[in-house]
């Protein structure tokens, strides 16, 4: 469960310590079903929960849009903890059926539900989490808000699907890279901040500042997953590594080396991506060696701390509290990959 | 488009035309992005259309429900034609990742979008039609009905993944094999006819009565489509024949077999079944000669029969008008496949 940044107030600490262990139970309870069959299959990714790095956005944005008079953490609200809920839901399901696209063995650890089941349940499952986010969302009663969460999958799967038609695209641009990562990872995070706030009542420019703080947090991790692809240690990240590259997925690293390499080095680098048998042992360490000789690990690395000082930049008009504190600091656990 | 059963009102039927072609354009002015490669996938399913049962369920359905002060048909408001577009793109998805689940290579005589793009892009692309509906839905503003779909796919899910996990399985039980068909394919077409008569403002009574309505039509519909991949002709029915049978799916009539054959007919089933070479070619020639031997055909048409009268049985309560004749003249057209 989420590792709080060593600074964060003690108290807003045991509270979302209490909320997140909340939002677990109501993903429980959301998804029981009358069949075994579909129980068995819940159950088996409730091991994938991560870091909750999406409810958490929500439920401290929710707090930091309306800190109360003392200025001190409010606990979540009844409605906080749904959206709260609800992203996360919307989150596992992507994690499924990213797992039937990348055609993924394991996660955290485990064998993934395509592996295990087959795809075709996998599909399905993933199809059940997300229906079932949009059923929790909708007994909010809010339909600004279930608009917000609906048109925010929207852009989560125009992202997919633009990567996907890039799949193979050894010369992507940076720019349809951004837009890529804005929208299937990126989107969500703002949303889930911006649906927060909209809850509590706030006011439109502390909604849109939410956003962009969530937008730019979202493109900042991802870039450091991408990053983590190619240099990581598979241990700690807990699935093989080199995906990206043998799925024909081009990341920022890469785009900078297509821009800045020599003919040669170029050409080296085409041997060895071209060789199998190669990429898949020492040609890791070589893809790596390369781009760390361009300055491509280093430029991909500036990118993301530049976005997360924007996007500590937009908390600026929020209220001085401790959740507007810990906002920030999870900007910056983002770099370090605590989230 | 629609096949209007030849006794149907002349002035409904010019009315529905309209309202279905309305539907086709808010289905396409929903999905619209602004990436050409989304752009031509939508494109390209819209060749899956078909005879559009669900939104003409929710269309007639809400004009019986409130037929109008003159007892004629009035047309479709707004949020009506908003709801049938809804449930066409849930069954659109619905169809999409269907065609992932079956390794089906076509449809509607065209490729499926797996065959065409691969299962990644027919997976994302189905997510994209669901999220868009429910997008769609949300603007609605009426979160009763918002939960009304969302409760109706979580439990379309449920019986995908029941059917899956009980693919193979020679000896599924009857009551098991109506509960999978009630849920994957019922449930929306119930609710397709409930959440329009909702949306009228119409008392539970009658409310509950559509949505028995299109759940006992939606259940016998499975039934002849079930029928028809066991006995119809490939050129009319648009994808290969015998399917649920080559992915270990047990319908209505091997059901029947499995109880009455003798233990000879059961050994030479058994025998052209495990014959994969036989099954493709002359086999299931000899499947419907065994099925139609024991009565198991007849019995299956015979549930069918039963559950269109009992459909037409649920519509007693509503107030004559050329829409609820029409209602019940759809449920006879399930058994001879206009719909």
């Amino acid at each position: 469960m989420l590792l709080l940044a060593d600074g964060c107030d003690r108290r807003l600490g045991a509270i979302l310590q209490d909320e997140l262990a909340d939002v677990s139970r109501r993903f429980s309870a959301e998804l029981l079903a009358d069949l075994p069959c579909v129980n068995a299959l819940v159950d088996h990714i409730e091991r994938y929960r991560g870091k909750m790095l999406r409810p958490t956005l929500a439920l401290v944005s929710g707090m930091a849009a309306a800190p109360g008079l003392d200025g001190v953490a409010p606990r979540g609200n009844e409605p906080l903890r749904i959206i709260a809920t609800v992203v996360e839901m919307i989150h596992m399901a992507t994690l499924v059926h990213d797992d039937v696209l990348d055609e993924a063995e394991t996660r955290r650890g485990g064998d993934t539900v395509n592996q295990l089941k087959g795809n075709e349940t996998a599909v399905m499952l993933g199809d059940y989490l997300i229906s079932h986010a949009y059923h929790l969302c909708s007994g909010l009663n809010m339909p600004k808000v279930s608009r917000m969460i609906a048109a925010s999958t929207n852009v989560v799967c125009e992202g997919e699907l633009l990567q996907l038609a890039n799949r193979g695209n050894w010369d992507l641009e940076e720019s349809v890279y951004f837009d890529i990562i804005r929208r299937k990872t990126a989107s969500l995070c703002a949303t889930s901040c911006a649906a927060a706030a909209e809850l509590q009542d706030a006011g439109p420019e502390v909604v849109g500042d939410l956003h962009a703080y969530g937008e730019k947090l979202g493109v900042a991790y991802q870039i450091v997953d991408d990053l983590l692809d190619l240099m990581g240690e598979e241990g700690m990240v807990g699935k093989p590594l080199g995906r990206d590259l043998s799925q024909g997925e081009i990341t920022l690293p890469m785009i900078h080396f297509r821009r800045q390499a020599s003919p040669s080095q170029q050409e080296r680098m085409r041997e060895v991506l071209e060789d199998e048998a190669r990429k898949r042992s020492n040609g890791m360490a070589a893809v790596r060696g390369m781009l760390c000789d361009t300055g491509s690990i280093d430029y991909a690395h500036r990118w993301s701390e530049t976005l997360v000082a924007e996007a500590r930049g937009a908390l600026a008009v929020l209220p001085d509290s401790p959740a507007s504190q810990l906002l920030s600091d999870m900007a910056d656990a983002v770099l370090t990959r605590q989230f």
